[in-house]
C-alpha cells in the first residue's frame, strides 16, 4: 500500500508512545497531566463526571479492507463522544487501548493517529493515556471517553414523560446502506480485481459510514435555545431498539409516524435498489450516530424551526405498546431488532 | 471443563449485560450511575482524578490452558488499581470493555465476572460501565480505571530528587517464575496428558502470576506514617525497567544495591532450578505489580522498620548513570530489557 514500510519493532513500545505523545497537544483546563505515567491527572470540577467505553474490533466492527485507518481512527473517538453528547455532556478526555498486529507497519500506525488526532481537535477532547500492546489475531481499539456536565443538564434514558415529543436528528439508515454499498463494491472487487469501485453516486452514504460525526452542535444549540431534553440517547443500534431503551428505562409506551422519520434521498432510492425497504433500513440500520431524545411539549416551540431536529411521536403510558403508524395509517407494533453481537 | 453449558446467543447481549448489572452493587459515593445508560455518571468532587486504561489479550497477556477465567478477572482489575495506585491514589470506578469468542459459555463468564467483582469488593472500587462485543480470535479485555487523590497528594514518576532513597515493596521476580513453572507445567501436560501437573512446591510462585495484588496496603499504611514518596511507579514490566522510568522523568541517575533486592527463597531456588540468575529474574521480571517509589531520607524513619519495604538504593545527580552495585561490589550498567510487545 504504502512507499515506505518501518517496522514497529524498529521503535519499540515506549518509542511509538513517545512518536504518539508528541502529536498531541492537551486542550482542556482539565487536563493537568496527559500521557506519559501511570495515569493521567485531571483537575476537580464542580460538574459531573460522565464515563463510558467503547471496544472495536477488527473483522467485527470494521473491515479494513474498505476502512481506511484514517477514518477508523476519526470514527472510533466519534462513537465515544457520541455516548457523551446523549447525556447531554461534553467530552473533555480520552483514554485509547490500541492491539496491533505485526501486519501493520508505523505509517499505518500513523495514518490511525491522525484520525484520531482530528477527531480530538475537532471535538476539543484530549487524548490523555492508553495501552499498546501487540496482537495475534487484528487490529483491537478500545477507547475509554470522560465527559462532564452540570449536575441539572444530566440527561438520563429513563427521564421522559407521557406526551413528551419523541425528536431526532439528521435522517437515518444512511450509515446502513453505506455498508450495504462497500460489502458489493468488495464482493465485486473480489471477484474482478481490475474493476475499480464505483463509489462517487453513493458518496453521502458511504461518508456516513465511514466518518460519522457526534452530534455535539445540537447539544450546543439545544443549550443555546434552553431546551432541555427530558430523556436522550444515541442511535448506535437503529431507531427502534434505541426506541425500546427509553421506552423501558422512562417506563412508558412510544407512538412513532412512518412518514415522520427522516430519511435521506440517497438512502431511499440505494435501498430500492438493493430491494430493501427505507423505512426498515431507517428503523433498524445501525451506526448513524444521530441524537434520539423527548421534549417536554411546552419546548417545542424551541426548536420547532430547527432544520435538523424532527418530531416524529411522542411517548404514552402504556409501556406494552410501542407502535408504528405507518403512512396508511395503519399501527403496527415496533419490533427491537438491534445487533445482537452474539449472534442468534 | 463445567458440566453445564449455556451459550451467550440464549441470553443475548442486552441480557448479559442484565446479568452483569444484577451482580454489582456500587460501594463509592462517587458513583451516582453506573451500568445502564450511554455513560456513567459521577460526582463531582474536590479531590483530582487519575485514569489509566489497560488492555489483556488472550494468546499476548494471558494463556487460558493454565489462567482460571476467575483469576484473569481478578488479575484485570489488580493491575488497573495497580496504576491509581502508584500515582499515591484511590481506585473507585472501572469500566470494561469485554470481547468474547463463542467458545466461551456462559458459564465461563460467570467467572470470570466472579474474579472481577471479588477484586471489585477488595478494593472498593464500583463497576460502573462497559462494552460487550463477539470476538472473531481470543478473549479481549479492556479495563480503564478512575481514581481520585488530593491534589496535594498526587504522585508522580517525576519527582524524585537526588539523595532520594529508592524503595520497593514486597518481593521481585515471582511472578516471572511462576510463568516459568506454568509454562514447563504445560508441555509436560501436551506432551503426555496423563501428567498430573505438581504445582504445590511452587504455589507462592504460580500464585504471583495469576492472582498479584495492587499493594494499596502499602498507600494506605504510608498514609498513616505521614510518608509522601516523592516520586512511585508499580513495576509491571520489571524493575529495571520501571527505574529507567524515574530515572528518565525525573531527570536523574540510579543507583542500587544487588543485595537490596529483594528476592523471596522460593524464587531463588526456582531460578536455579531453571538455570537462571535469581538476580536476573528480580530485575527484569514483569507482573510483580509491586511498588517502586523514592522518599525524602527525611521520610526514612517513619518506615524503617516497615517489614514489606525494602531500601535497595538512591537516585544521583547524573542522568546518564544507572547502575547496580554486585554482591562483589563491581558496578556495572543496569540494562532496561523491559516487555518489547512487539517482538524483535
Amino acid at each position: 500500500m504504502s512507499e515506505n514500510r518501518t517496522e514497529l519493532s524498529q521503535l519499540g513500545e515506549f518509542g511509538l508512545i513517545d512518536r504518539i505523545k508528541s502529536k498531541f497537544q492537551n486542550q482542556n483546563s482539565t487536563t493537568i497531566k496527559g500521557i506519559g505515567d501511570d495515569a493521567a491527572i485531571l483537575a476537580a470540577s464542580e460538574k459531573e463526571l460522565l464515563v463510558s467505553t467503547d471496544l472495536l474490533l477488527e473483522g467485527i466492527h470494521f473491515n479494513l479492507s474498505y476502512m481506511p485507518l484514517q477514518h477508523l481512527g476519526y470514527k472510533a473517538v466519534a462513537v465515544n463522544v457520541s455516548d457523551i453528547a446523549a447525556m447531554n455532556g461534553t467530552a473533555e478526555q480520552i483514554v485509547l487501548g490500541l492491539a496491533i498486529s505485526n501486519r501493520f507497519s508505523l505509517e499505518a500506525i500513523d495514518a490511525f493517529f491522525e484520525g484520531v488526532q482530528a477527531a480530538c481537535k475537532n471535538y476539543n477532547v484530549d487524548l490523555v493515556g492508553g495501552d499498546t500492546s501487540s496482537s495475534a489475531a487484528g487490529l483491537v481499539i478500545s477507547i475509554a471517553v470522560l465527559g462532564r456536565v452540570e449536575k441539572e443538564n444530566v440527561v438520563q434514558r429513563s427521564g421522559a414523560k407521557a406526551n413528551d415529543i419523541i425528536c431526532v436528528t439528521g435522517d437515518l439508515g444512511a450509515a446502513y446502506m453505506g455498508l450495504q454499498v462497500l460489502e458489493r463494491e468488495k464482493e465485486v472487487f473480489l471477484s474482478n480485481p481490475d474493476m475499480q469501485p464505483d463509489l462517487e453516486k453513493y458518496e453521502y452514504l458511504v461518508g456516513r459510514q465511514l466518518k460519522p460525526e457526534a452530534r455535539m452542535d445540537i447539544i450546543h444549540e439545544l443549550r443555546d435555545k434552553n431546551c432541555l431534553p427530558t430523556s436522550m440517547i444515541d442511535i448506535s443500534d437503529g431507531l427502534a431498539s434505541e426506541l425500546f431503551h427509553l421506552g423501558k428505562n422512562s417506563n412508558l409506551g412510544v407512538k412513532i409516524f412512518e412518514d415522520k422519520v427522516p430519511v435521506d434521498h440517497d438512502t431511499f432510492e440505494t435501498a430500492i435498489e438493493f430491494k430493501l425497504d427505507p423505512i426498515t433500513c431507517a428503523l433498524h440500520g445501525g451506526e448513524d450516530y444521530e441524537l434520539l431524545f423527548t421534549i417536554n411539549p411546552v419546548d417545542y416551540d424551541k426548536i420547532k424551526n430547527h432544520p435538523d431536529i424532527h418530531f416524529i411521536g411522542h411517548m404514552h403510558n402504556d409501556p406494552s405498546q410501542h407502535v408504528l403508524v405507518t403512512k396508511q395509517q395503519t399501527v403496527v407494533p415496533l419490533q427491537a431488532q438491534g445487533w445482537n453481537h452474539f449472534g442468534h
